[in-house]
């Protein structure tokens, strides 16, 4: 056994960034019109969260677009087949990137890259 | 037993809007910078839903800086003691206006007023 | 323009108690193993609310197997196809009985019956 | 720059499954009565997730009656003053044990240990 290292408690930040914005904000009803305000209510959320340098939440219209042409209702709710997020934590060390995206239909959450600072 | 009036079916939807705001959205990460954007994206979200005309979400300013001025982070979690709302539910003949605020440290839900058109 | 009756502020209870069931476990991680003590969570909690007599939530397994069955993992996600809710409130002077279930691909929430006592 | 490791992707993941549990749960209505369903239900749902050996979430009954007895109500919600999780996360290579408990009126998620199989 040995103690963490720094890179991975980075790591470990980044996944809890990521499993708060999904179980946040899944579910939530979800139009094109209110898109737009909901990808910025989700960044400036997980930006509070220690470490986290910065949050790029990006709702797929088309995938929307579609999804709503083929509904009864004039709205959704989000769930990840519309989401495409990029995370960035950045403790004093390390710089951990990670991002999730649709994979199979599931949504992945993956670690792309941790840099020594 | 009788079949549920219009009015009622109009005050149905009132409470639905009024659970759905709060249990989706309470928890999220929230500081003086991020307040701004929750409110508009909530007030989005939730006017996605049928027969709801308005909704108005004011995070109380001054609590949540006398909140995190006692915390050790620099964010906390949005909760009802945050929180006033109203919202303004019109199917074809009634209008329906619900509140909720703080009572007695409890986030109380109510109708203000039903009204035929 | 009148105040809302008795059997208004019932009725707008039991839209609460279903805005808060569904937006509040949407997104849940679910699996035919977890699938019985989410029910049961799910009726616990809601039976806290106000007036809230009893919930009764049904994750319809056969759906749920059909959608692991096309997934590529073990696991879904809590959403309104695979549930089945009743409500009863009950206030003192009147018994409002609500329910949820699929309707053309949208999870509709109903009143029932709204009986005084 | 440098690809994660192994060890580095597993903390990730307990990353992921602390940050669902908590803002999948967190709100819940909340009483002496309902915390072991609740219990069971959060540590089934997270199991769920990859890697996800095991889930062991208390929700500190002495807390709870003690904002109880301070409320109006006689429910409340869940929220991180309430609770202590563990987590254990075992991919083919790495255990990794994380912690939640609080820890300056904040609910804090840590990474306990990494051990290589």
């Amino acid at each position: 056994m040995t103690d963490p290292t720094d890179a991975e408690a980075a790591c470990f930040e980044a996944g809890i960034k990521f499993g708060t914005l999904y179980h946040q904000f899944a579910g939530t009803p979800l139009s094109l019109e209110s898109a737009a305000s909901l990808e910025t209510a989700m960044e400036d959320a997980i930006e509070n969260q220690p470490y986290c340098r910065a949050v790029a939440v990006e709702i797929q219209r088309e995938k929307l677009e579609a999804a709503l042409a083929e509904a009864t209702a004039d709205y959704t709710e989000l769930t990840g087949r519309f989401l495409e997020v990029e995370i960035v934590v950045d403790d004093d060390d390390y710089e951990v990137v990670a991002r999730m995206e649709m994979d199979g239909g599931y949504p992945l959450m993956q670690l792309e890259s941790v840099r020594e600072r």
